[in-house]
C-alpha cells in the first residue's frame, strides 16, 4: 500500500498530533524518516537503533514502527551513530514511524491498556500516561510479580513498602517511578512500571506503597506489537517483531 | 561547636553558593533545616530519608550531612512523608546540611575524585560533574569491574560495547549514563557511573563504548564519608555513617 | 472531625485548585502544614505569623485558616523565623490551611463580596479579584469613608481625584491600587482597596478617580472570619479570630 | 547647551546603560522624551506626572530630570493621561530624562548615599540598591526617626522589633521593605526605607529588626536635587525643584 | 462622530482584541494615538510614517487607519523619528488606529479575502493569516501574474517551480514566503504573497511549488481601503487613501 | 586529508563554537552531515540546496562548505526535500560543513570584511555582524553602487534618504536592513546590505540614511569562496564554487 495512506491512518488512529501537543511529548511523533512509497512489510520495535534497523533490513521490512524514535527535540548534526542509522534506513528504503506517548495512552493498542488487560484490571481510568484499575479480588504482591514475569519473560524487581495483598493497581510503562505519590493519592496500593530510579526508593517505602519494576524494554513491547497486528487486520500487511532486549 | 561556624566553614570549603549557581543545581545546597545551636556529632548519609533520620536520632547525631536533601526547587506543602521527616528532624534537634553537585565536583572529598583515586586514575581533568583520567597501563574491563565491586561492596553491571582493555576512564557518580557520548568525545573508552538508563543502552554499544554501572547509592557514599572525616580532622567532632543502601 | 474531610470540603467550597491555576496565584493554596488528624477548633487569621500561631496554641486551635500562608513559590530552607513558625505549628499539632485569591474572589465568603455587601452595592459583577457594583443612590465620598471606618474599625485614607459623590464602586481588598485605571474603564468613580502605593498616586488624580484605602489587614479580615463561620454552620466546629492588626 | 551633550554626560556620569542591564531595571533610563535642542533650565522632580510637567512649563524648564519616568517596559498606547503628559512635554519643548536605579545606587548623588551621609553613617558598603554603614556610637531609634523627620520634613513610621539603640543601619530609598531579612543578615539592626508593605510587618518583628519608614516620595527627593546641583556646577545651568509630595 | 464610538465599532468589527491574542500579533492593534474627540475624515494608509502622516495633515484627516502602526512590543523612547511622527499626529489632532493581523484575516475587508475575491477564488478556507481556494478552471501562471499586476499596478515576480497551470491557490499578503511548504501541504500549486525572501527560494523550487510576489505594499493596500469604505457606508464619514508605495 | 582534521581546523579558524554561542546563532555551525573520511575536493556554496548538492556530486566534491546549512534549530522529520538533500549527500559521500555568523564576522575570510576591503574602507571596526569604516574621501552614492555592481555582478537597489556623497559606511551582508538606525547611530551615512525589507523603507528615509541593497545571495558568495581558497593554501586541496544565484 502507499506509505502516505498508512501514515495518515496511523496519525489519526493514534491521534499523534493532538496527544503530542496536549502531553508536551518531546518525541517527534509520526513519520520521522521517509522510505519507499510502496509499503509491503511492517517491522515493530521498541527502539530505533542500529541493531533493530539492521534486523529490519535483513527481513525485508520497509516500514518500522517504534516507541522510541530518533528525534527528541533540538537540532542534531547527522554524524556518527545518528548518520549510520539514517544511512541504513535510506539504504533499506525503510520508513520510520515513531509513536511515544500516543502509544502509551492508547486505549486499544497502548502499552498500559494491554498490561492492565493482561492482569485483569477492571474499571480502568486514565492515570498519567497509563491506567489505574482494580483486580476483582486482592492478590498477593508476589503473585502479581510472577504473572508479570510470565507475560514479559523477565524477572521483576519488587519494592514492598505497602500491604502484602493489593487490589488497586496503577500501570505506567517505561520509566515512571516518579508517579509513586500520585498513584498513592489515586488510591493505588501498587504501581507497576518498567525502570526504577534511586530517587524514588525512599518515597515508595515511606508512603507505604508497593512498586513492581518489570523492565523498561519489557513493558514497552506490547504497544508496537499490538499496533502492527492492528495494521495487519486493517490492511493485510505482514509484520515481524524486531527483538533486542536491553535488560533494563 | 556552634552550628553557624560549621555551616559557614562547609559553605566555603564546598563553594556551595558558587557551584550551585554555576552548575544550575536544583538542590538547595547548604543548611536546609535548622537544629540545635551546639553541634556534637555528625551523621553522614547519602539520602535524607525517614530511615536515615531515624538512625541519626538513635545515635545522637545533631548534624546530618547528605548528598540528597529535602529541597529540589518548587514549593512543597509540609504534609505526609515530608512533614514526618521534618518533624523527626525537629524532635531530634538535628541540623540537615545538603551538598549535591558541590560534593560531586570537589577535588578532595568529592564522590568522583575519590572513586578515581581508588582506581588509580592519573592526570585527572574535570569531566562534566566528575573526572576523567588514565590508568597507568591498560586494564581488562572485568578487572576494573571487580575492583569497583570491592570498593563499593556491590556487584557491577557491565555493558561492553568497546574494547576488552581500557586506559582512559571517565567517572561520574549517580545517574550519569547520559554522558556516554561526551565521554567518548573526551577520549574515554569507559564511563563509570552509578545507575543505568534504558535510553543509553543502544548509544553505548553503537558508539563502541564501555559502561560500568556501580550503583547510584554505592557511588555516592564516598563524598559524605570523606567530608565527615574532614570535619573530624578539622574540628574534632565524631561522626557515624548512616547506612541504608537502595540496591539501585 | 477528620482533617482530610475538612480539607477536601474547603478545597471544593473555595475551588482552590481551579482558581489558583486560573489566576496564577503564587500562594500554595490548600493544606500547607499537616497537624492533628482530628480537628476540634478553628482559628481564623489574616496572616500565618508567629504571633497568630502562638495565639492559636494558647486557645487550643488545631486548624488555622489564613489568607496569607507560609509558601509563595520557590524553595525556602527551614531556618530562622520559618523554622520557628513550623516548629510551633508542629508542637501545637496545628493544621495550617491557606486561601489567598480563592478567598478574595469567593461570592459568598470572599473579602470583596462581604465588603461590597456591607456597603450595599448592587448588581455586583466580578472585577479583577474583587467586585464592582452600584450604590442605590449617589453617596458623598466622606460618607463612604466613614462607613468603611465603622466596619473595619480603622480610619481610611481618601485620595479624591474625582467627583464628590459617587455611585459606581470597585472593591478589591489588600494591595490593589494598580487597578485604578481598570476601575475607571469599568465605569467606577471610586476604587476601594487596602494599601496605597506611591506609584498609583498621580494616575488616580490624573484619571479623575477617587480611591479609598481602608487597610490591607483590615480589608482582609472579612473572608477568614466568614469562612470560619461557614464551617461552624456546616460541621458544628467552634472557632476564634486570631487578631493581630498591622496598621497597614 | 546642546541637549545631546548633556544627555551623553548624564548617561556616563550615572552609568545608565550598565546599571540598567546589571540590575535589570525595568525603567527605560536615559532620555525618554526629546524636547528642544538647546537646554537652558533644569527641573528636578521625583515623578514625571501632569502636575510636575505643568510646573516645569510654568517655570520655563526645558530639561526635566526624574526618578520615575513614563516607560517601565511593555507597549503603551498614546492615549488618556499618557497622551496628555506627552503632549504637555511636546508643547513645552521639554526634554525628559529618567534615572531610576542608577540614581539609587550612585555613590555621589544617589538617594541612599545622601541619606546615609545626612545621618552620619560611616564605612559605607553597597547593600542591594542602597548602602549599609555604622553610626559612630549607638543611637536611640526615636532619635534617628526625629533626624530623618527633620531632613525629609515628614513624620516617620517606626516599627520596633529590635533593640532600642542601634549602630548598624541599612538605607534603601523607595519601597524596599522586602529587604528586611537581607539587612539583618548583613548585620544591620535597622532598615530605613520609604514605603511600608503589610507583608513585611511580621518578618520585621520576628527577625528582631527595626524599620523606619520615611516616605517613598520623601526619601527620593535627594537624588534628583543633587544631580541638578551637580549639573549646575558642571555646566552653569540653573535648576528648580518641581515639588509635588504624595504623602506616601 | 465621537472618536470613542468609532474605536469601539472598529474593535468589534475587526475583533481586535481576540485576534491579537489568538495569533500573538506583536502589533498593538487598536487606537494607538489619541487625537481629536470629533472625527470628520478618515485617512487610510498601509504604513504609519512621516510621509503618510504629513499627507493626512494636508488633507484634513483626523482619523488614520493603518496596517502597520507605531508600536510592535517593547519600550521605545520618544526620540528621533518616533518623536517627530507623534508630534505631527498631535499637531494635526489625528487619531491613529492600527490593525495588523485582524485586517489580514478579516473575511470581508481583509487584504487576503479581497485579493482572493479579485482573482475569483472559490470555496475559500482560512490558510495561516490568509485564504486558500480554487479557480473555477486551471489558469496559466503568467495569466494570474498579469491579473495581479492589473489589480495592484505593480509588476509581479514569478518563481515557477511547479506546473504551468494551476487551480488551487493560497493567498497571504505581506511577507509570507515562509508558508510555501504549508501551502503545498494544503494542496496549493501556487502561493501568492507580497515580499520574497532569499531563504525560501530553494524550497519553492524543490517542493515543485509556484510563487508569485506581488509586493508587500501593494498586497496590503486592499484592507485599509475597504475598511475605510465600510466606515463611510456605516457612518457617512468621507475618506482618502494616503498613498506612498515602497516598491517592495 | 582526513575529514576530522579539516573539521577541527575549520572549527578553530572560524571560532565556530564561541561565536555561535556568543551571537546566539540559530544555525548549527560546524559539520552538519558526515560524508567520506578522506577529503579530496572542496565545494563552496552559499546555500545547501538540491541544486548545489547535485552540482557537487557532478564535480566530485566530497566536502561542501556553505553559509546556509540544513539545520536552524528545532526537530525536522527526514521527509520530502530534507530527505532528498540528505540522501544526495549520503550517496555522494559528501561532508557538509556550515558556517553562518562565524563567516559573517570573520576578519579575514568573512563576507563583510571582504566587501569592506573591496570598497577600500579603512579603520574598520566591528558593527553588528559586519563592519563599519571610512572611505578615504567622500564618494557619490551612485559610484559606490556601481562599484558594488561590478564586484557582485548584480545591479544594486539604492534608497537615498541621506546625502549624495558619503564617507562612513556600514556593511552587513545578507538581510540586515533592520540595522539602519544602529548604522546611523554609529555615524554611518550609508548601510550596505543584501536584501531589503518593506518595514525598513520609511525609517531609512526618515533617518536621513542611505541604503544600498546588493543582493542576499550576491553579498554572501565572498566568505565561502575565500574560505575555500584559504583551505587550498593551507592544505593543497582543490576547490570549486557551486554557483546558483537566487536573484534576491
Amino acid at each position: 500500500m502507499h506509505r502516505d495512506i498508512l501514515v495518515r491512518w496511523l496519525d489519526e488512529f493514534l491521534k499523534s498530533r493532538e496527544i503530542t501537543k496536549q502531553l508536551r511529548d518531546p518525541s517527534l511523533n509520526g513519520l520521522q524518516v521517509e522510505g519507499r512509497e510502496q509499503v509491503h512489510k511492517i517491522g515493530a520495535a521498541v527502539d530505533a537503533a542500529q541493531a533493530t534497523i539492521d534486523k529490519a533490513r535483513e527481513q525485508g521490512v520497509d516500514f518500522m514502527i517504534v516507541h522510541h524514535g530518533l528525534f527528541w527535540g533540538g537540532d542534531m548534526p547527522v554524524v556518527g551513530i545518528h548518520k549510520r542509522r539514517l544511512e541504513a534506513l535510506f539504504q533499506g528504503g525503510i520508513n520510520l514511524y515513531a509513536s511515544h506517548l500516543p502509544l502509551d495512552v492508547h486505549p486499544e493498542v497502548g502499552n498500559n491498556a494491554l498490561i492492565a488487560q493482561a492482569l485483569g484490571l477492571q474499571n480502568l481510568e486514565p492515570f498519567e500516561v497509563g491506567f489505574i484499575g482494580n483486580l476483582f479480588r486482592p492478590h498477593a504482591l508476589s503473585e502479581i510479580g510472577d504473572r508479570l514475569g510470565q507475560i514479559t519473560g523477565m524477572q521483576c524487581l519488587i519494592h514492598q513498602g505497602g500491604p502484602n495483598e493489593v487490589t488497586r493497581v496503577a500501570v505506567v510503562s517505561g520509566s515512571a517511578s516518579d508517579y509513586v505519590a500520585q498513584a498513592k493519592a489515586a488510591g493505588a496500593e501498587l504501581l507497576i512500571t518498567g525502570e526504577p530510579k534511586h530517587q524514588n526508593f525512599h518515597p515508595t517505602f515511606e508512603l507505604g506503597m508497593n512498586a513492581i519494576y518489570a523492565g523498561h524494554y519489557d513493558t514497552e513491547t506490547f504497544g508496537v506489537k499490538a499496533l502492527a497486528e492492528r495494521i495487519e487486520r486493517e490492511f493485510g500487511l505482514p509484520w515481524v517483531f524486531l527483538e533486542h532486549p536491553t535488560g533494563l
